[in-house]
């Protein structure tokens, strides 16, 4: 059709992103119970959702019929109290894909160009491509960011650097004084956007001040998300925090009512159960050390993670074992659009989830339990000196 | 800042869209009784939202730590029944406002132009300027679309016309015979976007078989909403219905979770509530025909809308009035931006709320009760041959 081969070059070239495979998805192509699967794809939180902020979207449900508030009041509110920045300050986005999506949209367009890192995060080239702009993708150090590559890739056109800290899906973290020299060089005409949607999951010792950062740089646009660590990803909602100069033009862009108003209201009440993300965050240590521990004795490299997720390395067919898993009811992801076509990255999950994970896998791998090596729990340590060490399981 | 003064004059020029004002935020600025406010001014439904779309959403609570099915496979299956198209024909959007925008990012771009009508909705301008493409305004005729006169307006560099049918805020009508005749003569090459977010509301005589022309006209898109009849605003729903190839574009640009799960499940089952948009549609009628001849009673002149929702002629000073009907806690819309600067639009409400807000009226005109004549209740009549003749009022 003539019409559609007249819509932007950029635009018909981009293939849409993939989600993890939805659990109905795999029981319908497969004929299961959909009790007997579990999925360990999507970074997903294994306890479910905080428990205030379930009871707020069970209410905000009663007025479900009127629009939401377009200006986020209430949460806008909240998030200020906690942060320690003005209203003015915040874009709220429908999931932090849609913050991402609008500073791609207010800073981007053709013969722009945005810098980011090799195995990120997907969202970055497919946001940069849909405006018609150029990505420069920047190879990876030890599958973390290379930021003295990336500070050398930025030219006279580039307007967004994105770095995701952690970084999904390779879960790899710089360290706070990394960045914070990086954003001391990169030219101020340069949008940084610092992804931290696994913020959450990072012990207090090698969390950055990102915010107390926003201060000094009017060209930095933190984005969070209540997808993870609060258990709310069904209700899309994240949030950017940058210089309002720059959150005013995103909320220019922003649709009136991109965040809807059940999300709302549950991330105003998750913002109060600092319990539940405590209770993420231990579950999460526990869970990741159980896989570390079972992975290391199937003799499965992995890289050492500060998300709530893992990427490991499979030796032999990616495909056929990763198809083992689904028949076994486990839904990982596969990576190969990350340039990582050798791994697999598997969700934390409940010890139960993860305990049917690695019997699954070792069933994948034809290995018998009584040929792996018995191995220790381990700390995980850091492999690159820009990334941090620290206690993360 | 440098950085924002970098980022393209189309976008630093948007003036966001000004949505109705929520009764919270009325509450907090007149220090009032949320409950002695009525909100009239967001075309959203007085009866509530569908009790199975509600009984669905409050069990998709149990998954919403989960993300929402990036593919909406249920809600497509539901709509692909109800209306004889094939889930490759479908977008699904963040509210039908997520449509529009994304046939805006796919088919516009600067040097392209979009054409609409003059008091169309606000939504046409904002998405084609948000991509930096040129709006064509075209004037209206008796305040309804004039479809010759946006034919002509049409120049080699359109690929979109949006055409609003009933038009918000107005309410007019398009005969299905002159839409059909749009289509026929307009250029293949133009997506002729077809906005039927009022559809339910209309009369069955006069509503246009629009998806069967799907199948003749491979440029149309069609877009409607689960906001209205409805009553799920709150939760972000719409869709468009096109040619797949249309369709499979406009998907390659939805974010892959634009629609939260909640909202997923409510309109699958909300389509299947027909008891409730008859319901709906019933207490529109009898509240259209309580307003305007309220209104006529008040001597005020309307147009006759084919909506759920008026707008009304104010003599004097428009401000001052409706901050008199703000005070007595009623919010009805200004529509000055649509270049109506004399008219306020009402939402059709339940009958005591209809009785409010024609009370509150009467004292912000400064009319007494006894000096209004008595008026029959009257059929609504079509103003202009191109807008139908119909039983809506």
């Amino acid at each position: 059709m003539n019409l559609c081969e007249l819509a932007p070059e950029y635009i018909r070239a981009i293939s849409p992103y993939q989600p993890g495979k939805p659990i109905s998805e795999l029981a319908r192509e497969m004929g299961m119970d959909e009790r007997f699967i579990i999925k360990l794809a999507s970074n997903e939180n294994p306890l479910g959702t905080s428990p205030l902020a379930l009871e707020a979207m069970s209410k905000a449900l009663d007025e479900v019929a009127l629009y939401p508030d377009g200006s986020g009041f209430e949460l806008k509110a909240a998030l200020s109290r906690r942060y320690g920045v003005t209203s003015s300050q915040i874009v709220l986005g429908n999931g932090s894909n849609d913050v991402l999506e609008l500073a791609a949209r207010v800073f981007l367009k053709p013969g722009a160009s945005a810098v980011y890192s090799q195995h990120a995060f997907a969202v970055y080239p497919l946001v940069t491509q849909a405006v018609g702009a150029s990505g420069i993708s920047v190879p990876a150090r030890n599958y973390g960011h290379d930021l003295d590559a990336m500070l050398d890739a930025v030219t006279p056109e580039t307007r967004i650097v994105f770095i995701a800290n952690p970084n999904n899906p390779t879960g790899t973290l710089l360290a706070a004084s990394a960045v914070l020299r990086f954003l001391e060089r990169v030219s101020p005409d340069v949008l940084v956007v610092l992804d931290e949607a696994y913020n959450e999951y990072l012990p207090n010792t090698v969390k950055a001040d990102s915010i107390g950062w926003l201060k000094r740089f009017p060209n930095l646009l933190i984005t969070r998300t209540f997808s993870k660590a609060y258990g709310m990803a069904g209700v899309r909602v994240g949030f950017g925090l940058a210089h309002e100069e720059v959150s005013g033009l995103m909320n220019r862009v922003r649709q009136p009512f991109n965040v809807n108003s059940i999300g709302l209201a549950g991330a105003a009440a998750a913002l109060e159960d600092v319990e539940f993300v405590k209770r993420s965050y231990a579950l999460n240590q526990a869970g990741m050390l159980q896989i570390t521990t079972g992975l290391r004795q199937l003799g499965i490299e992995y890289i050492p993670s500060y998300g709530n997720f893992l990427s490991f390395h499979v030796p032999g067919d990616v495909k056929a074992i990763n198809q083992s898993l689904l028949k076994q009811g486990v839904i990982v992801r596969p990576i190969g659009i990350y340039e990582m076509p050798q791994h697999l990255r598997v969700t934390v999950g409940l010890e139960s989830e993860n305990r049917k994970f690695l019997k699954s896998l070792e069933i994948a791998l034809g290995l018998s339990p009584e040929t792996t090596s018995e191995a220790q729990p381990e700390q995980i340590t850091a492999i690159d000196p820009e990334i941090v060490t620290g206690e993360s399981a």
